[in-house]
């Protein structure tokens, strides 16, 4: 398969595209580097990006950007940034490359499990995760032709080390990756697949 | 107690109005009219509003524009709509106000079943529902001196009976309204009330 990973930079990202290049073609998309960049927050730089792409049989995004911080530290800003880039963003990657995925293939998107299993300084990031997992259930009752999931990972080992925090309730990046393994070449659509299901 | 009703004109709003007025004094609020006008867009026009009504007991929204269509036909402004009014409207209510509320009272939203069950042409509503959904569940962690919840209706009857549809699967307003009466009577916090586990 022809994949293409949006995020590929990042911790998870890195993991997805290691367990898959050595049986399929993998580009990758970030932000500042890669085989192709893209701004998430400019739906004329992820048309650009197809365009400069061509069909594709799996897009992955692994990206998004989202405030972590307290409710009445969080400001409009942080809202608008989560909207624009990890929502919508995310949303508009579905809404404009659904149309360069071969028949059967698959696009599939980064929430958390933040969105049902939230924590204090979550709320931007659970709203942001809960929206995308609803969005994608929903958008999968109108197209058969293309396989649309989200993937909810829970903390990543790698990032709660790098954060000194105690990785014992973490996944690390290498396992997560499974879920988004399980959903480009599995059967499933318009579904959550929580992470840790997926060992 | 006081409370104040935005979206108080519309068809669950009528209704959440007239179960609460025979034991509470009740501030209404709209776009267009009422006893204080509030644009959800504008996080002036909130604060505004809670500047000319003061302390209140109970918030209650059961306002929130959206948009109703195919996943194909949905336009870049259909989903910014709907994250500025149902979205960001709904939680700007929330973050603004809740130093307008009296200890032991509470805010609650109107999500919608979509969420969790959509339908063809529910995307962008399934999406703002998810979102308000997680961010009320993520909110309600961090403070303890208000309590924050979610109503998610089901179809209205009338609003079905309106646009001619089969109104079986749907509640009456009335019904629904009961919903929110069990929000701010009760001592829920942070809970999505789904509609009909409360006639």
């Amino acid at each position: 398969m022809k994949i293409l990973i949006v995020g590929a930079s990042g911790t998870i990202g890195q993991a997805v595209e290691a367990n898959l290049k050595a049986h399929h073609e993998i580009i990758s998309a970030n932000y500042a580097n890669g085989d192709v960049k893209v701004d998430l927050g400019d739906p004329e730089s992820i048309r650009s990006m197809f365009k400069a792409v061509g069909q594709v049989d799996a897009v992955i995004s692994t990206a998004g950007v989202a405030a972590f911080s307290g409710l009445d530290d969080l400001t409009d800003l942080d809202f608008q940034t989560a909207l624009n880039n990890k929502l919508m963003g995310q949303i508009n990657l579905l809404r404009i490359g659904k149309s360069s995925i071969n028949k059967g293939g698959s696009i599939t998107l980064t929430s958390g499990v933040l969105s049902r299993e939230p924590m204090h300084g979550s709320s931007v990031i659970s709203m942001a995760n809960g929206a995308l997992e609803s969005f994608v259930k929903a958008a999968a009752l109108e197209i058969d032709s293309v396989r649309f999931n989200v993937v909810a990972p829970v903390f990543v080992k790698e990032t709660m080390a790098m954060m000194g925090m105690d990785t014992g309730s973490g996944l690390s990046a290498n396992d997560t990756a499974k879920a988004y393994i399980a959903a480009v070449t599995g059967n499933m659509h318009g579904q959550t697949l929580d992470a840790p299901n997926y060992l």
